[in-house]
Parts: C-alpha cells; sequence; structure tokens
C-alpha cells in the first residue's frame, strides 16, 4: 500500500470529523485507514484539532478507556457569534424589510444556506451538551434551520405538520392555542416518527408568545419525551411573558414603527 | 506574522472552497490571508485538488484571465452513486414501512441529515452545469433534500407554499391540476423571492403524475423565470407518461404490493 501523506490524512481526518459532530471515532480505525501507527496518527489528531481550534469550529474529545477515542464537539466563539448577529440585525433593520402589518420580509435570511448555515452553528455549538436525540420543528418556515442544526448535531430532523397525510400513516395529534393570537391550531406527528424516552431540540424562526413550542412541550409528552431545548432565531420583545419558560434566542425584535419605518431588532442581551 | 505551516493552508483551503461550491476565489486573495507566495499557493492548491479527488468529492477548475481564479466543482463517481443509491433501495424496500393505501413511509430517510446530504450532493453534482440560480421546492416534504441541494449549489432556496401568509407580503399564486388526482391545488409564493430571469432547479421527494412540476414551470413563467432542471428522488414507474418531459430522477419504484407486502425499487436506469 502507498504511504499516504499528512496532508491527506489531516484532510480526511478534518472532513471524518466535521461531517459528524459527536460521533465517537475509534483511533484503530484510522490506523487501518492510512497504514500509520498509531502515534502517528495522535500526532494528526493534535494537528487536526488545532486548526479546528483556528478556524473557530469546534474542539476534538479524547474519550478514555476501552471503548474511547475521539469525536468532534463544534463551537463557536463569542466574537464569531457577536460578528454573526452583528450582521444579521444590520440585514433586517433594512427598512425596505418592512411588509403591511409591522411584518418584516425574512425569507431571503431563513432559506438562504449561508445564513442559515452560520445560525445554525451556534445553536448547535449550544445545545450539543445537552445530548439531543431529535431536532424538531413545525412546518414551514424554521424547517431549513432546524435542519442544518440537526446536519450539525447529527441527529434525525422531526417536522410537525398542520394536517396528517395519508402517505405517512398512523398519527397523533393535538389541539392548542396560539401565543398571540388566541386561536385554536393543529399539530400532527406521524406515530413512526420518534422514538420513546427521547431528547428534544425544538427550534424555529420566530417567536412571539411562544404558543407553538408549547404545543411542542404538549405533543412531545404524547410520545413519552422531554424538550431539553427551545431555539429560535428572533423573539419580539411583546409580550415579554412568554407560553414558556426556558429558551434560547438570538436576536431581540424590541419595536417596529410601520409609520416611521422604523425596525428595532439587536442580539439577545444573553448573547454578548 | 507566523508562517502558517501547510497543513493548515490546505484545510483552511478545503474548507473555503467546499463551503462554497462554484464560487470564483482570487488566487490573490490567499497571499495575503496565508503570507505565502503565489508559487506556493498554487503548489497549495494542486494538493487540496488531489484530495478532494480521492475523496470523491469533486475537483478544482481554473478560471484563466484577469478576472480568473478558481473554485470548487462538486462530482461524484458513478461508483459512489450506484453504494448510494443501492443502500438507499435496501432500506426502502423493507417491508415494515409499507402504510395502508398502498403508501412507503420514507420520513425517517428524507428528515435524515446524512442522508439528505449523500442525495443532495448527487443532485448538486448533476445539476452544477446548468449554472442555476435557486433550488425551488413545494412545502413540506421535500424541503431538506432542496435546501441541502441549495447548500451544495450556493444559491438560495425558494419555498412555494399552499396557502398566503400576511408575513411574507404580497404573493402570486396559481391553480394547477394534480398530475395523480386531478385535484386542483394551489401555490403560493411571495412577489420579493425571485429575481425575474432567474434559472431555477426544482426538486422534490417523489413525482407520481408530475403534476407539481407542470405547477412549478407555471408558477415560474409568471416570475419570468425558466425551471433549468427537475431532480426527485422517487419517481413511480406508473404512470410512465408525467405530464413533464424533461427530469432527473434517482430512484423507480416498479410495484407496490399490499397483499404480499413486497416493495420493489431500484435505481433509475439512467443512473447504473
Amino acid at each position: 500500500m502507498d504511504k499516504i501523506p499528512r496532508n491527506e490524512r489531516i484532510a480526511t481526518l478534518m472532513k471524518l470529523l466535521s461531517d459528524s459532530p459527536g460521533k465517537i471515532f475509534i483511533l484503530g480505525s484510522f490506523t487501518g485507514m492510512f497504514g500509520s501507527a498509531k502515534s502517528t496518527i495522535s500526532e494528526d489528531i493534535d494537528i487536526v484539532g488545532n486548526i479546528f481550534s483556528k478556524l473557530d469550529l469546534g474542539f476534538i474529545e479524547t474519550i478514555p478507556g476501552a471503548l474511547g477515542g475521539i469525536r468532534f464537539i463544534p463551537s463557536v466563539s463569542k466574537g464569531r457569534t457577536a460578528d454573526i448577529l452583528g450582521r444579521l440585525c444590520g440585514e433586517l433593520a433594512k427598512k425596505e424589510r418592512l411588509l403591511p402589518g409591522g411584518f418584516i420580509y425574512m425569507l431571503d435570511i431563513i432559506y438562504n444556506p449561508e445564513w442559515i448555515n452560520d445560525i445554525a452553528y451556534i445553536f448547535a455549538a449550544h445545545f450539543f451538551p445537552k445530548t439531543i436525540d431529535y431536532v424538531v420543528t413545525v412546518e414551514t418556515k424554521g424547517i431549513p434551520l432546524a435542519f442544518a442544526t440537526a446536519r450539525y448535531l447529527s441527529v434525525p430532523l422531526i417536522i410537525v405538520r398542520r394536517n396528517s397525510e395519508a402517505a405517512d400513516g398512523a398519527s397523533v395529534s393535538i389541539n392548542y392555542v396560539s401565543g398571540s393570537s388566541k386561536k385554536i391550531q393543529t399539530m400532527v406527528l406521524s406515530l413512526r416518527s420518534l422514538r420513546r424516552n427521547s431528547r428534544l431540540l425544538f427550534i424555529d424562526d420566530f417567536m412571539k408568545g411562544g404558543g407553538t413550542a408549547k404545543g411542542i412541550i404538549e405533543l412531545a409528552k404524547e410520545f413519552e419525551c422531554e424538550v431539553a431545548g427551545i431555539g429560535v432565531l428572533v423573539e419580539t420583545a411583546e409580550p415579554s411573558k412568554k407560553l414558556v419558560e426556558d429558551y434560547f434566542s438570538l436576536l431581540l425584535l424590541e419595536r417596529v414603527d410601520e409609520e416611521k419605518k422604523i425596525i428595532e431588532i439587536r442580539p439577545h442581551p444573553d448573547m454578548m
């Protein structure tokens, strides 16, 4: 077998590890793959860990013991987070985004892979320690963000629907009251979607009253699952009292003045 | 400035290039970033190109001239494609996936980042030469696949809705006839979503009659845009005549026998 040069080993390790955050790799699996000694691979892994940290992507954790190995843990510095959220607020505060009714046009952001990957990485880094089994969202606008977060946590995505569909088999359906409009709404989830006793991370693009998040907590109970985290991109300052207590939001929408064409949005104080 | 070692330059280049397929990078931007001579960077890029090709991810294209530079083009070998589609068929043919009505449970596949990234990469590699401006899908089940494809093409995603929403501003709505059930359905797209004269790639998880794809072609006309490609994960063998002519499907669902619990699905002959 040809000797595989260090550059190539490093590049391959980076790709394997960063493609599957949280997945444990046994050192022995690399010695076979590269035909190199364990000590050489250990040096490679040190180099890769260094590069991850310089690129502000995360770090490598060593798991000792017989079943030990290494895994990549996503993380992101305060500085990079502040930079991403600052740029995002600058973009979202542009007055041409104002829509009738005081809404803000956000589709070009929340469907854009470049923005979404940056935002999802912040969520993944924040919620990684919570050992999440599934990311869950409600159709439609939060799906890209939830999917990208699931990818960075190496877990499956679950999409809760508004109506049941024959093509997805038997389902559980609940009614809940939306937090802001007080309307009764329906959530449907295919029975096969979730293993019982799983830990869920609910991700959404927007939170006003928190009714959807509360609905997800109710739905999770029907599946004997627990909502271990709630992450939203934008929360509105009003109502300040949401229907859920413990959630993580990146941006705070303080005020929208249709008349004067002003959007006041800033990174959530906890983020800075 | 500290000299940045080759390993680190290579890893950084790999990340930059593969995170933004199709994006042109000027060589001069790297000489500044790394503090290395142009000839050194050229050597680095040769090494990176080699690694991309060994990892079966794609290749680096050199664009000559004053505005020249390099860009990463995603590609995937016939062998890896066959392997992915073969494993996928093995998974989808399991008889426990059969649902009443002859439907096949697929949510655990089409919401799973690992499968979706592999499948989206095949689409991205296939459609890259068509110079796509946007990936478009119709809510809900194709969204993760469409988003991942958009990411690998470095273009925004557009999600066509079933109902309009005040929060997204003025919209264009069309009615179309579904290919299989002959029901009249509605598609809605926010007016701000698309630049005129854009080239769209329509991505969906499933095609039976092709009505949705035809609807997207109609909708695109209203925005003075062109559907430059259609990619679906699974097409049904019947009806063999679809409402659209030119589409690229990965898997062919030949037969579902509820009585005998048989699902016959295989990679599309064109793929092998």
